[in-house]
């Protein structure tokens, strides 16, 4: 492998901070590259240049002139943001290079960023390779552990992403007294979430018939459930919680989180035990 | 089994009209006890008299008057409609009739009505055993049938929807170009297509990058795939489509609908199967 710093292609949040601090901390070096408008502006150890989400060949000079050796994607990119970028010159100037990636052929946009950069000898590393220190340890994280129950609940929601990993589908489920509430699929973790919220604030008497079907039940206790699927290509779909996980979780009314112990990262995971433990929830690494 | 005509208790929609007619046209007899506030005003044969949902009692004296042999449960129950009734007297005088049921010891208020009906000696039986034919034949129903791709997105439906079925869950799911976009659990197929639907509406660079994390891609084509669960009792908890069903399927950008031939009800099937042909949608019974 190619010598030189590792580059993390810095979306927005705080996960590309603890990256660099984590490679930094193993003696490693690190150069972080924020996209333009997107990271954010707060401080990182080993800031570079900046780039443009809209401009490829740009990116990979900045990556030689930085010497990368390989490069993580991570942060998140969020619409509104996007939106300004936009908005800037090189919406024009780099439309091929743009349609090049975008329309690639493969209906996954970051495989196809993936692809490019690697075409261009930037080899793309996941983060769970460069900061396994981040990814969940088998363990109880919070104050509280899970009840009994809430662990017969927890071994269901696995099943249920078991049974659907062969089938490249399934990151989390939420399961209630045993129930099935609500399985993630191209949605999202906070998108379900905010479901299994909805569904609880029906009344029950509202709920009693629909075609004659029942539609949801329970309305306390519960959990999240959340892995990575098996052959998961972590530099392209990392399994994700943090502290808005932990507070959505407990929007929902569920009593806790149970990840994947090694298959999940915790972001910012003080911030989210502190959450957590403040809401009253578990937060624990399970190795199902 | 004792004799008498088949009780339809009959919440909203067409389906319980349309049950009554499958059950004389097979020379059986029939009445229907619409719900107070609930039920369709318009006419269906062997109307009875109306049943009040807040009255227990008075709905199995009001079986009893018709000599009823037997009950089905069929129709829609609405929030709104719900709240009128509840404004009503019924609320106070048979509150503890009705909190015997709401409160049974099980999540399934449902099956709590199934149990309080048997009890007082009416069975309750499926609407696929009275009127089979209401269910989906296997055949393609519309003008349009499925492409190759279609066909192969179909069979993914299915595997998911067969993975999941020993753990009591997943009724449907959307699937595109291959990929699972959606599956159902505790929200109802409806909720799912409006899901898919917002989903294509965030543009492709919103969809980049979330934690590294494509959330989607595929904004065209892709299925609609519906089945029973395996062990699913009908009586309680019927898969339906229907005009609705295929319009949120049009929105959602999918070309169309598979249901297990058998296994699904289609309520007013002419009227689903015009909506679709006019959408250029496919409906078809498939034997998985």
């Amino acid at each position: 492998m190619r010598r030189g710093p590792l580059a993390v292609i810095a979306g927005g949040g705080r996960l590309p901070a603890e990256i660099a601090a984590e490679v930094l901390a193993r003696g490693e070096e690190v150069v972080v590259l924020p996209i333009r408008g997107i990271a954010d502006e707060t401080l990182s150890p080993r800031r570079g240049e900046s780039i443009s989400i809209l401009d490829p060949a740009g990116a990979i000079a900045a990556l030689r002139r930085a010497g990368a050796s390989g490069v993580v994607l991570a942060g998140t990119v969020h619409k509104p943001r996007l939106g300004l970028v936009l908005s800037g010159w090189q919406a024009v100037r780099h439309r091929d290079e743009i349609r090049s990636v975008v329309e690639g052929g493969d209906d996954n946009l970051l495989r196809g960023v993936v692809r490019f950069l690697e075409a261009n000898g930037f080899p793309v590393r996941g983060v769970r390779e460069v900061a396994p220190n981040l990814m969940a340890p088998k363990s109880v994280l919070t104050a509280r552990s899970m009840s009994a129950e809430a662990r017969r609940d927890v071994e269901r929601g696995f099943e249920v992403l078991q049974s659907l990993g062969a089938l490249d589908v399934g990151q989390a489920a939420v399961v209630a007294q045993g129930r099935v509430l609500a399985i993630e699929a191209a949605e999202g973790t906070d998108a379900m979430l905010r479901r299994v919220r909805g569904l609880r604030r029906q009344g029950p008497l509202g709920r009693l018939l629909r075609h004659g079907r029942p539609v949801i039940a329970e309305r306390r206790g519960g959990v999240l459930v959340k892995a990575p699927k098996p052959g998961q290509d972590f530099r392209v779909d990392l399994p994700v919680v943090g502290a808005s996980t932990v507070a959505l979780t407990a929007a929902a009314g569920l009593d806790g989180i149970a990840v994947q112990a090694g298959g999940v990262l915790i972001v910012e995971r003080a911030l989210a035990v502190s959450r957590a433990d403040s809401l009253g929830l578990f937060l624990e690494g399970v190795a199902p």
